[in-house]
This record gives C-alpha cells, structure tokens and sequence, in this order.
C-alpha cells in the first residue's frame, strides 16, 4: 500500500474547481473569438535555449529543465510568449500582419508554493503581432478587462508603466544590455537602492541617477497628471520623452473607448521579463496582493528568433488567480450544471432494458446516469436524493410490458407512469 | 539570430487544427456530460513512482522522467488513470460510489515519433469508480462509441478482450505476477512466441501451453461464436470460465443496447499496462492502423494507491488521433468559425473613436477586428478580402458628423450608411 500525493506545488482541481476553471477558460476563448484572435497550441515541452532566451534571470532560475531522453536539454515552458514567438519566426513567417493569437493552458515554475502561487499555473496568453501603433497596445488592455469582467471579478485596477522610459535613460547613459536587466530586475522587486547602486556603479551620470530615482517615487490614479509630470522629469532624455508620450496616447485610447478604468500609472514600474520594450501593465483586485494579468509590448523578440522585425504586444491572464480572485469577492459563478436524470431497474433482469432506455434518452441529449451499482431501487432512490438529483426513471417488469417506465420527481415525490416513446419528450419539458 | 523549432517529437497545432482539437475536446466534454461524467484537472507533474507503478515496462522506460530542483524524482504523467486514481484513494476517498470522473490534457511519452504518435499527445479519459457489474464496462464502451460518432468518425471497428481470461491461466499454473506481466507484455506486442516460452520457461504445463496457444490464435466478429469456442478451450481453468462469462455478459448488455456496434473479440489480446484485470479494448477505424482508444477494467489500483478496494473500469480516446482518422476519412467537420467584421478608421485622427465603436459592437457580442496597422482605407479592405471577410464597417469623418458610419458588404460589393446606434442590430441581421 502507496499513499501518493500531488508532487509539491502541484494540485488537483476537483469537479467544483475544475467547472470554473473551464468556465474562465470559456470566457477567454469567447474574449479571443469577440477580439479575431485565433487559437495555437504550442508544447509544454520547448527547447530550453528557447524559453531561456528572455526570459529573466528569476524565471531561468526556476525552470523545470532537464534533459530528455535523447539528451536534449529541454524545459517546460515557464510562459506562453517565447513558444509564439517561435512560431511567428517560423512556420507563420510569411502570414501577412496583424497576427492575433491566442492561447490557453498550463505554465510550470518552481517558485516557493504560496497562495495563488502553484508550481502548475494556468493561463490565457493573447499577442498581437505586427503593429506598433497604439491602439494595439489598447486594444490588449481593453480585451483584458472585457475578459475579466465577463468572469465576474469586480474593482479591478490595472498597474501600467513603460518599459521604454526607463530603458531609454539607460541608454543614453551608455549602460549596456546585461546592466540594463540587472537593474530592471531589482526594480521589478521594487528593490530600488540596488538598482540604483546597479546603475551607478556602471557609470551613470548623477543626473541619471536623480532621474531615476524622481521616477521611482511616481505614480498616481490622475493618468494625465503623472505622465505631465514624467515628461518633465525625463525632459533630457528624448526617447524617454517620445516613451512618455506613446505611453500617454495608449491610455487617451483607453480612456475614450467606453467605460472608466481603474489605471495606476507607476513609472517605476519594471516586469521580470526582458523582453519587453514599451508599455508594460498588471492587472489587480483590492481582495489580492497578486497580479491577476501581466502583459505589455515587446518589439525585438521575433526578430531575435531569427524572423522579421515585428513589432508585439501582449498579455497573459492568470487563470487560476482569477479563481482565486472570485472566490476572495464571493462571487456568484453563474456556471449552468446540467443534472443527469438517474435510471434504476428494478431487479437485474431489466439491466440490459435499462441501459438501452439510457442510450435512447442520451441520442435525444439527456444526460442519463445509470444505475450500475446493482442497489435496490430504495437505496439507489436514497443516493439520488443525497446528490440533488431532480428526476429518475424507474425500469419496473409491470409498466415494461405496457411499453413503459415510471418517472419519479424527486423534489415533488409525485410519480407518474411514462410511454418510452414519450419519455425523452416528458423529460425535456420537466427538466428545462 | 536564433532559429527554433519544436523539439523532437512535439509539436504545434495552427488555427485549423487547434479548432478541430477544441471541437473534439468539447464532444468529450459533451458525452462526459450525458452519462453523469464529472471532470477533474490533475497535474502534468507527477510523482515517478505514482506514475511506475503499474504503468507496465514499455511505458515506464519511455517516461520524461527527471528530478526537480527540490530533488524530487517526478515524471510528465504518460496516462491519467494513476492520477484519477490517486485522487480517488485520497482526496475523493469517502465519497460515495459510483464516481464517474472525466479528464482531458496532454500527456507525454517519448515513443519513436511516426505517423499517429508523437511525444507530446492529448487525451480525454473516463473513469467509473466502484462499480463491479457488467452494465459499468458496457457504458463505457458505449460512451466511447457515442464520442467517436459525435465528431464524425464513422465505420469505427472495437477490438475486445479479457485480460481475466488469460491471467486466470497462468495463475492457475502457478506463475507470479512479475512473469505475468512479462508474458502479457510479449502478447500485447503480439510475440506469442516469446511469450509462451516465458510461460513455459516459468514451469506451466504443457495443457496450459496448449489452452494459452489455442487462445492467441482465436478471433472474429461473431462474439457468440468466439465466446463459446473461448468457453471450452478454457474449461479446465474455473476462473477463466468466470472471466469469459463476464465478456459474453458485457458484450451482450451492447448489443442489446441499441444499433450495432462492430466488435471484433480476440481472445489474445493484451494491452501493456499492468493494471488491467478484465475487459480490455481497443477502437480503430479501417483507415489507420493505431488504436483510437483503449481501456478497459482494473480493480486493484485504487487499493494499490491505498484506497479502499474499489472496482473500475475506463477508457482514454486519443483526441490527436482521432483528428487524424477525421482526416484519412475525409469527414467534414462542422465547427462554426465566426469570421470577425473588421473596422477601419479613413483617417488616423478617427482612430479613437473607431476603438469605441468597436468595443460597443463587442458589448453586443460582434467579434470585430480592428485595423491596427495604419494602413490606407483601400489596403485594409484588400486584406479583408483576402481573409474573407463579409462585413466592414469604415468610419469616415462625414459619416461620424451625422453619428453614423459606412457598412460595406464585401461580398456583394454594396455599401450602406448606418447610424452607430443601429449598427449592432443591422450587423446582427446581415451576420446571421
């Protein structure tokens, strides 16, 4: 005797779980079909160098790597952008732009189990790729909330920053690369005096550094108030300004596309991945301290995968954040669960009768659960009861040989004799 | 410049076959639903030796196996039942029986790839947890059967046999369970040779030799008349009088039940893993020569795992396969696509308000596409025929004054103006 559980940090999701997992799954396909995103599906399995590639030092470091059977080193995939980018470099080379795709399914990383955080994540990923213009970047932002929003969640507020910003004045600065995510990551920690250190140590003007430093401070609900305020910060770093600016034509789109939305601009904000080049945004809950969505532009990473320069922008929703998040906002999850009606023989020899009463009901779209257990007709009645089921149909020798069955409602305790011929019929009218 | 590729053995589905994947994962879902089948979610991750267990020698030394960065000995799952079964022996012990439990996923075995196999592979996967009785195996051969038909498979041809049967004789001949699965092992890749000289080697008498050999020989489609030959070759082993018993009852529980299902009974048939202790199956078409499916009943795994005693049955339907036999049949699949109206600002100035009149149309469920590469009016509309696009609205500045835009029908070439306030409700009509 084995007593096995889920590896740590691995779950399981059980029948309640796993209908709102599907149902979350739903809405986003149903989000990508309202938007002309088309769905891929890439492997779990990539090669490592892939997913590598730019993926941060935090992700590479906690990837599940190893090598397969035939010695390849490959990894499962920490995120869905590397693989589709792959293949916009590769087999979608020659699709003309845009390219809107979409994914959904299951992400791996070895980070320290916590809430909402497993080992085994789930998300939807949707990229637009080919534009650079603006409202490709809205439009990323828009379809999120649409998306979040038909779910059920409520409150939410998106936390938006740019990347460009803040890789511009690096750069002017002359800090290469590699320094340059350095820095970025110890920001993304919000571990600001070391990035500073980071950042001066590579030889970055004072005037970099206060720069900076103003920036890290900044943020506020007042959209138009930051940025005018980033502009003037940024006022010596002309690409930091143009960044400012694209940043603030985004959310002028957002802003006039409809309904309010809750935005934070942080121009400090900084993400883990390094491939990111503009806009950069998450999405949160009051009830919750984790990003529920993360996404932003990434103009180069195509290009590094040896396909055309293509401009990108993207994001990825965390499924079972939202979960979480409409649990810790009890919502109502509207989720339609079909009740079988249960079917009972009233002795062995109506088994096979049964089952062929069964087959009838499903070929007319009833879900029929069969009495397979071999009970008596009162404790299968009693198991029906437990489980909240509404209607059983009872196979019984009398009414058999008039061509018929009783029908049992099990909230009204009324029953009735049926014509099979007349069941699947009696049975929609009741159920529905 | 880097350029990927899958690795070996996996691979990626574009917008065709991603849509025919998620058309038959919603089938399973759907037949999941009509007979009573809950779903549940476990993890891609599991524990080696969970997955080792029974998974039979051939599967085991082809596992992605590989120790985490805690040091854990995991593997990708290369089949669901070990998990179902986890879950039932620990988390879903004292639920009541019957469980009927339905997943789908991927799954991972590093088989040499060729035409129908690769490394990477998808399943849906029902399980009925409890029940001991024929009726149980029936409904999920006919389950699977109902599946096939449900995404246009037609002519689908089930093999059966009883692993009961075989192992009764070779228990009676006094043999461990270590070289019953050996022997079993050869037979399933049908090495009868090889596997009665085990048998033979494992001190079995020449009349248990002989009942083994009379078996693997004997096949056809008349299951009464297999049945009965099975009946007397085995006479002299009770249990495997018993077993073959239990596969006549099965097999005439559905053929009883509705039309005709094709069944070939072959009375040395094998599968390779161990677990199974009754009734296995396989399902094909004449078109390929890999199995569709397979399952078949097992009662010792759930108390192998350190549940309760616990009687099942299951089956897995390999949902990529299944696309392939939709291909080599040449079915036409009936998935809906909703083809977006695409919306295209006349000049770049409009574009804000073209974003708002784009999500009002989402609002009201319209998928729309919006021009996002700032391209010229005439170039948009190119690429809209091209994708075959029926609807564009075009949201020019004259209309915009009278609140209005223009609805061009691409196909018949004629264009209307429409005020925004109609413009669902005539897309609606024009749509549907």
């Amino acid at each position: 005797m084995i007593a096995f559980k889920p590896v740590r940090g691995m779950r399981d999701f059980l029948p309640e779980e796993a209908r709102i997992m599907r149902f979350i799954e739903k809405q986003a396909r149903k989000t990508a079909e309202l938007y002309g995103y088309k769905e891929i599906i890439t492997p779990v399995v990539e090669s490592y160098d892939l997913v590598a590639a730019k993926a941060g030092e935090e992700v590479r470091l906690r990837m599940y790597a190893f090598e397969d059977l035939g010695g390849r080193k490959v990894a499962l995939r920490p995120e869905f952008t590397a693989s589709v980018a792959r293949l916009v470099a590769t087999t979608l080379r020659n699709e003309p732009k845009p390219l809107r795709l979409f994914c959904v399914g299951s992400l791996y990383r070895y980070d320290e189990p916590q809430k909402g955080r497993f080992r085994e994540f789930w998300q939807s990923n949707f990229e637009l790729m080919g534009p650079e213009k603006p409202e490709a970047d809205a439009e990323i932002l828009l379809l999120t909330k649409r998306f979040m929003k038909s779910v059920g969640l409520k409150n939410i507020i998106f936390k938006v920053g740019h990347v460009g910003v803040l890789r511009s004045i690096l750069s002017q600065e002359g800090l290469a690369e590699e320094v340059q995510n350095q820095a970025m990551q110890r920001m993304d920690k919000k571990l600001y005096e070391e990035a500073l250190k980071i950042v001066r140590e590579a030889g970055a003007s004072e005037k970099g550094i206060q720069t900076l430093q103003s920036l890290v401070g900044l943020k506020g609900e007042d959209a138009a108030k930051v940025l005018e305020k980033m502009r003037k910060i940024v006022e010596d770093y002309p690409e930091a300004v143009e960044a400012v600016k694209n940043l603030g034509e985004i959310l002028s789109l957002i802003a006039e596309a409809g309904e309010k939305i809750n935005i934070t601009v942080d121009a400090g904000f900084a993400r883990g991945l390094e491939y990111y080049t503009g806009i950069i945004f998450e999405v949160y809950v009051p009830e919750l301290d984790i990003a529920l969505a993360g996404g932003g532009r990434y103009n180069k990473l195509v290009e590094l995968f040896g396909g055309e320069p293509t401009p990108a922008v993207g994001v990825a929703h965390g499924i079972d954040r939202m979960m979480l998040a409409l649990q810790e906002q009890k919502a109502e999850i509207n989720v339609e669960e079909t009740r079988p009606v249960m079917i009972i023989p009233v002795s062995e020899n109506l088994n096979s009768e049964t089952l062929k009463i069964a087959e009838i009901l499903r070929a007319e779209n009833i879900p029929v659960e069969l009495e397979v257990m071999g009970r008596k007709v009162s404790k299968a009645l009693e198991d029906a009861d437990r489980r909240g089921i509404s209607h059983v149909v009872i196979v019984g020798e009398k009414e058999l040989k008039e061509g018929a069955v009783v029908l049992r409602n099990m909230r009204k305790k009324e029953q009735t004799t049926v014509k099979i011929g007349e069941l699947a019929k009696t049975l929609k009218l009741q159920i529905s």
